[in-house]
């Protein structure tokens, strides 16, 4: 249920290549079917056959879109439709074993066995690179598959045009409605070799070309191909043990943009070349941070490390264009432009790491975020983006929180004024998701909006780091708006039973209402038992409103330790039962922070205690070893920043609440030229508790560690024990 | 059966503003309807509704395609369907009488009955400016129909997407998979006064937006539309006779280059100020021939000289930004860049008349004629192209004659030398429409092609062309091989019924065949009668095969006086009863030279009544003036020329035939700068025929003009008789 990818992409690169094992299916039928959502990475590890190789992937997504242009090598008689997993012999897809895999970062490799073809895959930002070493055939074939997709239903596929420019080159381009609603990837693809021949074949059921006549045989080496449904086919004779390489570069602007971003990065590399380039670009990054753990630790924390450097996705070509959410082509001046942003999940942990570990690249995400306002017609920052398109996914505007943070941390170069007002527009759009009750009564009524009580509370925490930026920056007026704002939440605080709850537009809260039931009473992903924690920047109200640090720390103590009845496990999203611990629901994001909710409640040693356990149970090096979704990095972020011993509850905020370290060491080489070093002394697994904390020598007691002493460099050394420090 | 439009539109514009007065009711049963014929240039003059104002259309064309961004304005309650002919009260579309319509070059007006409402349109080159004078209303709409579309069956609409920048200004797109392969045109709408509010309705059959919740209702005043099927509207209050003006303009390339089309084009002008330039425009162009002659002469010499100047259009944006063949944007340098290009019937007169009268411009269709060249894979000239796509209709490959007389004349500024292997390559494309067949064995197999006497004797033209350009140029090798294939014409002749004939692969004649059917044995728009005159480059040669002048004037003399049986006139296409004169038809294109073949025979007097007849009987100043479509110009062009007393029977060459001229006096005013003069001394009607003809005051005795004599200045004066001279 992680939904990652085994495939090869760089360190934020527009490009992912990589295996879908079942997905092509789907659009067999032509209909919905649920189990898309089991392919949002295009990859089944259970399955055993493989389709072909596409080039872009979400990491982590609970929701699909992308898988485009699947190339697939066979050998023998041609077939142009990809067969089914219980018949993969009627289609082009081949069976495959993991014994016959290997996934590096940025490299991947598997035997073909339907073929005999060992397929390897690595990339650049914008290319991927295919090495295919074929047997002795003169029915060699590769396929191009421009219907293949992942979210392929519902006629997703708008358009195709693809343009062979010479035995060697094709250009082209895909438009789609998916989950991106108008979305075009232009691509620019290379053979190593000529072919000797090519085809395609048009599955639109209409005529794959207007001509008012058919002056040519259109399915044989015309060159000049449009359609809905589309699948090309390539021939060559091969020798044994001969490699066929192909790179495929993609482009939101243009063709000759793609043929740019293939010229430009890649030239004359070689196979060899550019998986070795990708391999050292992974080396660089995943550095940054030097851990002393297990074997095992050591595993879990650099594939958290990888996940966390895939998105968001570079999106833009080497000339600096990109297509922006207006449709139009810009020029990004001064800035990297990125687009896929799941915000609901990553202002959480995985940007404010950034702000640590890749604050260059949060600088130019929050510059691309700001671009997305500018062409938003309607003056909005984005909810939930990817390639030049809004999919408005998930509750709250959380886009002012990543704002926030990274002009608070000091991380933004751009107009922090302007940004600030983007924000503002932002949090006051009265159309939409119930803003406009939300101002005007304090909460959003049940009967209103399908996750009113979630809108209100995220609100509250958006509205809260508004407020933040706004004190930064001077604005009091903006502050004093937004401060009050943040305390929305306790309008939806029923003090009687002391938990979240639905209100009515009458003032009055929902009768019918179940504190462990997920939908249909203004909750998403997450019950009440997980939301009435959802008050990160204000702790110390909550405990109050909870009735003091005793009961709140008991009730803290409940959710991680009561029965989640399976009637209301169905209910939660997205996760596994492995997902859970107790009623704590660690496999989606509301309840991130609340391990750490026990430091308020003077209680820190079970914040020590929960955080080891969960990094322990919830993230495994297995196959199955996320309990979630990663949430394109925010699960992964979360394992990082905890095992580090700190994690920032309320972003915007310059503090961290100190857990327990997991690594024994650790050392943050940063972008400012400093380190950091997280030094755990006595370090066992059965030591979770920290006795101690001293920063530079000076000891810690509030278990806090700012954003500063972080970024001036320094360490911090925890003593661990077995024993709680009550 | 013109297919001409009544609406405003400036001289080779890319906007063609004109009502639409039915095609929109063919989508609502969305299945091809023959009748999509019949609104090739969207209204029919017998229509007593009109659906509403759209941005594109073809002059004279007898296929279809365009019919962008449809406007309507109304009032009272809304209605998003366009109605039908025989219930209109049921959608938007309204009544309206001749009676309440003007049109003149560049500007068009029509009361809409239903809704009292004065609808105006003018144009600049990119933009359409309407100005709807409304009565009082609080309820006053502009629609918007994106659905709209002429040939708009068969899933035409790809995709569509609009931007609402502010509250009088558009953007998007609209995306076609129609006659044009792959089309996409993009627009920038600005209202003169803010709308109160707008909307959308998506006739998709499937969700409009792919959010993953439905968080705005965007079927209300929510700017960022898309999908298949749109139909937006705009509200407005109105006072009695309160004028709304639209400009929009379009682009082959952006939204951003649509608006700048705007800025540039329009600025602070006025309807009024608009419309006072169009018409200097046109002012300017038409006064480059001035006639004398009847009032009847006088509208049926300028309608036509207006329907020369429409086709091709300019296809380019204001910074020399266009959409080329291979879906790539270009800057076009050194040159406007032109699209419509129905070569088939254009390369006979329309072309060689641009050589006289708009030289600069037809540069320029013959350097975007090579741009298309360039960005073909096929690399292959235009056959049939428009907006960046070829739709290969028609046989031949005429482009080589453009481009062939365009060089010889002089008029092109390109390399002479790339545009012959232009040609040259093209006529060798060994597996488009017979050639290889025609290059192995002097004739295309019936069997194998449905056109193959219509294309080997039109190849065997278009060699010629090759090799005149050839001689041209001193590619004497080219010349040779060229000049060898142009007598490939004799292969398809039966000299044993002195007709041109189809023939089988093995060599022989086919023996079921029929002189006076079009259909089914090897011709198209035209039968064998006809297609046996098609040797323009060697009228003395065919002269020969028919055996002698005699016979051949006596075969000519029966072609214009011989009846067609109705079975045989069902088979034509594209023209009327009107269309033809005895077996002669006129209304289509191959035998357009044919009355001029009378002077080779050595009775060219013949010619001269043969013109004057058929410039009477085919050219009418009324609502069904044309015997046949306009083709883009060509049946005007033929009009103008033959008019004037002189046709080009062989573009290529630069002689032109003498007839007889039917102006009493004509002062064409070159871009050189030089006048050339016609004088028809004692014209009259019944002076059809020529006593002597003197040029700059020596006689012409052999009926022949040369390209040079007209392009020094001059005068050419006939001297005109009602007795035929022998």
């Amino acid at each position: 249920m992680g939904h990652t990818y085994p495939g090869a992409t760089v360190p934020f690169g527009s490009v992912q290549l990589s295996p879908e094992t079942d997905t092509i299916s789907y659009e067999l039928n032509g209909k919905y079917n649920g189990d898309v959502y089991k392919y949002c990475a295009g990859y089944r590890y259970e399955d055993k056959t493989i389709t072909g190789f596409s080039h872009t992937h979400f990491s982590g997504t609970g929701h699909s879109d992308l898988g485009d242009f699947l190339i697939m090598p066979t050998v023998g008689p041609l077939k142009l439709n990809p067969g089914t997993a219980t018949h993969p012999e009627k289609g082009y897809r081949s069976r495959f074993s993991h014994e016959d895999e290997t996934a590096e970062a940025g490299y991947y490799k598997v035997k073909l066995q339907d073929y005999n073809i060992l397929a390897e895959l690595t990339a650049t930002t914008r290319v991927g690179a295919h090495r295919y070493t074929f047997p002795k055939s003169d029915q060699a074939h590769i396929i191009l598959d421009l219907m293949a997709g992942i979210y392929n239903y519902d006629d997703k596929n708008v358009w195709t045009y693809v343009r062979v420019a010479d035995n060697q080159t094709i250009t082209g381009y895909r438009q789609t409605n998916g989950w991106a609603r108008t979305r075009t990837v232009y691509f620019a693809m290379k053979f190593s070799k000529p072919f000797k021949s090519y085809g395609q074949k048009n599955y639109d059921g209409k005529r794959v070309y207007n001509g008012f006549w058919r002056k040519f045989d259109q399915t044989k080496n015309f060159p000049e191909i449009a359609g809905k449904q589309i699948r090309m086919y390539f021939d060559f004779n091969t020798e044994e043990n001969e490699a066929i390489e192909i790179q495929m570069a993609i482009s939101p602007v243009s063709q000759e943009n793609a043929l740019e971003n293939l010229n430009k990065e890649i030239g004359q590399l070689s196979f060899d070349q550019i998986k070795a380039k990708a391999q050292e670009d992974w080396d660089e990054e995943l550095s940054k941070i030097v851990i002393k753990g297990t074997e095992d630790q050591k595993i879990n924390f650099y594939t958290a490390m990888y996940h966390t450097f895939i998105n968001p996705t570079i999106y833009m070509d080497v000339n600096g264009e990109y297509k922006g959410l207006d449709q139009n082509t810009h020029q990004a001046k001064d800035f990297t432009n990125y687009t896929t942003f799941s915000l609901w999940d990553t202002y959480r942990a995985l940007h404010p790491y950034f702000n640590i570990i890749q604050p260059k690249r949060n600088n130019d995400m929050v510059k691309s975020m700001l671009a997305h306002y500018d062409q938003s017609s309607l003056k909005m920052l984005p909810i939930w983006s990817h390639y030049a398109n809004e999919n408005w996914c998930m509750s709250g505007y959380h886009s002012v929180s990543v704002v926030a943070d990274a002009i608070i941390k000091g991380n933004y170069t751009g107009d922090a004024k302007a940004a600030l007002m983007a924000c503002v527009a932002t949090a006051n759009k009265r159309n939409y998701e119930g803003i406009g009750d939300y101002i005007d009564k304090g909460y959003i009524p049940v009967e209103k909006n399908g996750t009113s009580v979630s809108n209100t509370l995220e609100y509250a925490y958006d509205d809260w780091a508004i407020a933040q930026l706004a004190k930064h920056l001077g604005e009091t007026e903006i502050y004093n708006q937004f401060i009050k704002r943040s305390e929305n939440w306790k309008n939806n605080f029923d003090k009687t039973i002391g938990f979240m709850r639905p209100r009515l537009a009458d003032g009055s809260f929902k009768k019918d209402f179940d504190i462990l039931s997920t939908h249909g009473q203004g909750f998403i992903e997450g019950n009440s038992w997980n939301y009435s924690f959802f008050v990160p920047h204000n702790p110390d109200g909550l405990i109050q409103h909870m009735g003091g640090k005793k009961k709140f720390a008991s009730k803290l103590d409940k959710l991680f330790s009561m029965h989640l009845p399976d009637e209301f496990f169905a209910d939660t999203e997205d996760i596994t039962r492995e997902g859970i611990i107790g009623g704590y629901v660690h496999g989606n994001e509301p309840a991130h922070h609340v391990a750490y909710f026990y430091n308020w409640a003077g209680e820190a040693w079970k914040t020590q205690k929960q955080v080891r356990h969960i990094l322990e149970m919830q993230y495994k090096s297995t196959p199955d070893g996320l309990g979630g979704n990663d949430d394109t990095g925010q699960m992964s972020a979360w394992y990082i920043l905890s095992s580090l011993g700190f994690y920032p509850v309320a972003p915007g905020s310059e503090d961290y609440a100190i857990g327990s370290p997991a690594v024994e060491n650790a050392v943050l080489h940063l972008e400012n030229g400093k380190n950091f070093e997280i030094e755990a002394v006595n370090q066992k697994p059965e030591n979770v508790y920290v006795e101690k904390i001293l920063l530079n020598g000076k000891e810690i007691k509030n278990f806090t560690l700012k954003h500063s002493e972080i970024m001036n460099g320094g360490k911090i050394t925890f003593y661990m024990s077995n024993k709680p420090k009550k």
